[in-house]
């Protein structure tokens, strides 16, 4: 069969829990990997270059772009964030799947680009767990929590493009339905191209006897 | 989120190990339920009517057919074999993933009549194997083996239609990813368009103050 890595793209509600998920599912299965973004941002306290961001300037950046070494970017507030690609390719070559965080456009870029990737879409099991979460973060204010549910009325319209919805109820439940479905993800027929077309073959050769 | 249950049909080479797989995923989770045919033949020794087949005669076969009461039919030598709808429905409804074994043209009938069915194929990891464990048998002749290869040659165009391959290595292993990829099938936006729904009226509810 293929050994190969998948994609592993995850999207979600803000609020959803996406971060601890990811964070969990490294910590308890060892065959993913993370992939870490290169942006042209300043570097907040606490942040390391090669943990948390690739931190680049605007030159180095731009000639990653040139060189086709990303998988999709996108600049926000005069800054660029993007997926190195070298690092995603080998270590799904060595058979890791790679996970990339990333918000629905970008999302839906790569799956045009990488059919074979995988697309979850991660969401608490009801809209107003959703408000509770982002109210229980004591974080933000009234018109920031609805800035962010106004969003998610706009992300909820693609859900349906996402391979499957990953709900985030019992933490660890979910987590393990992760699992599942990028393990699962490895036996699609797309994804096993290669052993399809062994078996037609052999089975013909011995059918002729040969 | 959606509790009813998936209609899974499992097809696969002759030889492929599906009867001990299934035998092996009843036995390991309470989750699923088999269904069972109906048939016009005869039954053999050691065949219980309700749990091998539904043993019928051509009467009641065709008055079935007649009330719409089968998902699938097809007639060999003579007979009918048909699976009953009532008892899949019944189990969907409860909850059930119902686990339906079925040669290639059924499966492909039943995709088409209900898109949210699972289509799983069942193969050995290569065409050898599949050859050896025939002639392991030690039940049947080179003819008879050979034929087997022949059909699935043919069989082998439509693995494409599956929605996943079970690759029968290690049977405890394959145990598992069958029982991941029907975990990870009801996480499908199309299997979950309830909770999307209910998700965007309540987040758009949410997002005008109400």
């Amino acid at each position: 069969m293929n050994n190969n890595g998948i994609l592993v793209v995850i999207s979600g509600f803000s609020g959803a829990g996406k971060g601890t998920l990811v964070k969990k599912l490294l910590a308890d299965y060892d065959n993913y990997a993370l992939s870490i973004s290169m942006t042209t941002r300043k570097s907040r306290e606490g942040e390391e270059d090669g943990v948390h961001y690739f931190f680049v300037d605007h030159e180095k950046f731009e000639k990653t772009i040139a060189e086709d070494g990303l998988l999709e970017y996108a600049s926000y507030c005069g800054n660029y964030y993007g997926t190195p690609k070298a690092y995603v390719e080998e270590m799904i070559s060595k058979g890791k799947d790679v996970i990339l965080e990333i918000e629905v456009q970008g999302a839906l870029q790569i799956k045009k680009k990488y059919p074979n990737s995988l697309l979850l879409f991660v969401t608490p099991p009801s809209a107003q767990n959703l408000y509770d979460r982002l109210k229980g973060r004591n974080t933000e204010t009234e018109e920031q929590i609805n800035k962010r549910i106004s969003r998610a009325v706009e992300e909820a319209d693609w859900i349906e493009k996402y391979d499957f919805l990953v709900i985030n109820d019992t933490l660890d439940e979910c987590v393990k339905n992760l699992n599942d479905m990028i393990t699962a993800a490895h036996y699609s027929p797309d994804r096993q191209q290669e052993l399809i077309h062994k078996l037609k073959e052999d089975l013909d050769l011995i059918s002729k006897g040969e």
